[in-house]
């Protein structure tokens, strides 16, 4: 008797890819899961999965195999290193789904492996994925893919199970796609995380009650999606649970400074954030969720000598916070949208598939179309909805009132810097700088 | 009898104001010292100094006041409030020279104090200085002053018993000349006294000999006064002696990023170098050496799990560090010559006074001109000096390899992004970028 779904092979069941299993499980799959870490493969054993202790026993007989390991290293072991790899134990005309974080230039040379060793008969689908251990168990990830047509009618089944209906995105342009979505949403995910630390890192400084400053930020126009989900954890003593690490958004965030380079590009905003993971990851906070990073700022509070802010009520103090978040996340938009455009990618995809995930915020939905118009030079006719000085302002009080607390604030110091540069760098004109003129700065 | 050269108070006698003052007494000035803190004051008294125990009592009958205290608001406390302030107690005529580096802002705001309590009888001299505690003692210290004719005429001679003689420089344009000067400076100062942490922490996680390192570094491109003078207290295991504490050089950063906020001006590399510095501080470093942020750098090494770097040989090692140098002091120099410019300094007093002073690298000596020539729209004629292309690939092989060591480099990776984003300002040519190009994106 033969299963009415097929067996899927699973390699990979950490925090996101035990979720994704046992999701597929709870849909009726046979699910054959491996991992290198034996109590995860007892806990899938109790969830309803079948466990193998070799990448290449698990993938035996399966026409299905998704990879959600770490690392593009770790994928690159499971799949083609050594006696117990899995690639030369799939049957012919399986399909591998890698839905790893990894760069574009990673998932594109493992093609060219694949065909090199013979093994062109493999359907190789770049599918990152985004959206949090809930939504991986809930089969309602967003999805980010990229491959051949044939590879993508063979799995689309598949996608379709892990992926909420309205966020399956395919990008255009075959293998490296996926990775490439994934990697320009990741530069909202990577400066996001980091302001959410920053933003409640100078709440503490000034002395306003945390939960109420949280609360009052994810109802303002410096909310966004990393910032609701961190903030709970940020305001746990232990910051618990460990969702996600900060060796993972560190990964995420080198990936993109990385890329960038290769592309001859700048990213400003993430290459300080990088700093700053670095500095955290020094401080041996690296296994730690990442909401942790508030650390980095709340160190030196009541230790640094005599201090005096400016702004002595709560609503202003509140006010310079949100202030801060605006600022920072109008650079994250632009550099987001800047470096998909740099890379080819469909603008307007990109803008809907970062709104829908964990990388949106208010300022990307309500300046992104802006940036994407001045990027596509078709300007002119776009109708101004925000002034660039008033997001400047925003952020030279909150930079001000944080040299006068004596407090880093890495991001916000690095936005004002950027939109100095982009007024600088405007075409020269009388009329009033708008907010997606930030973009200028890149050169468009 | 009266001594054949006038008496001198000398208001705060720290690391610099005691050097300052000795060499004084040295030369045969009757000097009688204040401080805050009276074993400084016992010290002063062995070395020939009389001593007073207020600012009033201090300035009674001179006509000469020095004021070297740290801050703007030690200088506004014991010139100006309370009963035992030093103005009010000042004969007629009297001169104030304010050797403290505070912002251009406070200084010809005290001018403007003076006149409005009645006292427009004061000559007021603008004179921070440069060149540290040997030098103070040495009297060849560096000094940027600016003042009346009046008041310069009446000074010159003390100006000139503290300086070295090729190394006084008259700002034109008044109280308020000295000030910028010395902060456009320590733009330098900021970004120097970083790098050269930045570099020996990436000597480290590199493996290299550190005292090596030093030595090839004091001999290559990447070289700078501040480099020289501070790698020898690095390599001290507890970075003796303190010659120059970071609430210092902290206390300079910011009234570079507020003055430019005020100017609305973008200082990126002085910015990540305050913010890098706020961190320090946050630590408990702030009374350390400045020197000691090596250890910002240094923290995570052995630390931080499994890595490996790309380069083997200590030759192409040293390179790396060489190369992230270079290309972090030539950013430093654009945005100290870009800051001048906005300020309507004179350019070439500027490139004089820090060549020579404690801002000096390899760097600003080789490019410096070029940049002039392009803030002075006289680019056309330059012959190219070095291609910005060159200086880019160091500063991304460095980051690179940092990136792989996983430590941060602040400096490195935002003159990275400075160059990148430099390249998109250049107007469209299709001639190689110069080194001096990259002062383009601020705009010129």
């Amino acid at each position: 008797m033969t299963s009415p779904k097929p067996d899927i092979a699973f390699i990979g069941l950490g925090a996101m890819g035990f979720g994704m299993a046992t999701n597929l499980i709870k849909k009726g799959y046979p699910v054959t899961g491996f991992d290198v870490w034996d109590p995860t493969l007892e806990r899938f054993k109790s969830a309803g999965g079948l466990t193998a202790t070799k990448p290449a026993e698990t993938v035996k007989d399966k026409s299905y195999v998704v990879c959600m390991v770490a690392t593009a290293q770790q994928a690159q072991s499971v799949l083609l290193e050594g006696p117990d790899a899995a690639v030369p134990a799939l049957p012919q005309g399986s399909t591998i789904l890698l839905c790893s974080t990894v760069p574009c230039s990673y998932v594109q040379g493992l093609e060219r492996q694949l065909v090199d060793m013979g093994r062109a008969d493999i359907y190789l689908v770049d599918a990152p994925v985004s959206g949090g251990t809930y939504r991986a168990a809930d089969g309602t990830l967003s999805i980010m893919a990229g491959a051949s047509e044939a590879a993508l009618s063979k799995s689309r089944f598949l996608l379709q199970e892990m992926s909420d209906p309205a966020k399956l995105y395919i990008g255009p342009g075959g293998v490296g796609a996926g990775s490439n979505l994934k990697m320009v949403h990741q530069v909202l995910a990577a400066v996001q995380i980091l302001s959410s630390s920053e933003a409640m890192g100078f709440a503490s400084h000034l002395g306003l009650d945390l939960p109420r400053t949280a609360e009052a930020i994810n109802s303002s126009k410096g909310r966004s999606w990393m910032f609701g989900n961190r903030s709970p954890r940020m305001l746990h003593p232990e910051f618990q649970p460990v969702a996600s690490a900060l060796t993972i958004i560190l990964k995420d965030t080198s990936i993109i400074t990385a890329e960038a380079r290769k592309a001859g590009f700048a990213t400003p905003m993430s290459s300080i954030a990088e700093q700053v993971y670095f500095a955290g990851l020094g401080r041996g906070f690296g296994k730690d969720d990442d909401s942790s990073m508030i650390r980095v700022y709340t160190e030196g509070k009541g230790k640094v000598g005599p201090i005096k802010g400016g702004v002595e009520s709560e609503e202003g103090k509140v006010r310079l916070v949100v202030g801060l978040l605006k600022g920072i996340h109008l650079c994250a938009a632009a550099e987001t949208l800047a470096l998909a455009k740099k890379l080819g990618l469909d603008l307007r995809q990109v803008m809907e598939l970062c709104v829908n995930a964990a990388g949106g915020s208010y300022m990307l939905e309500a300046f992104g179309p802006e940036i994407v118009g001045l990027l596509d030079a078709k300007s002119s006719g776009t109708k101004s909805s925000g002034s660039l000085d008033v997001i400047i302002q925003g952020l030279q009080d909150a930079v001000e009132e944080a040299q006068m607390l004596k407090m880093p604030l890495y991001l916000g110091s690095q936005a004002l810097n950027i939109a100095r540069l982009a007024l600088a760098a405007r075409p020269a004109t009388s009329a009033e700088a708008k907010a997606g003129d930030i973009v200028r700065v890149w050169g468009w």
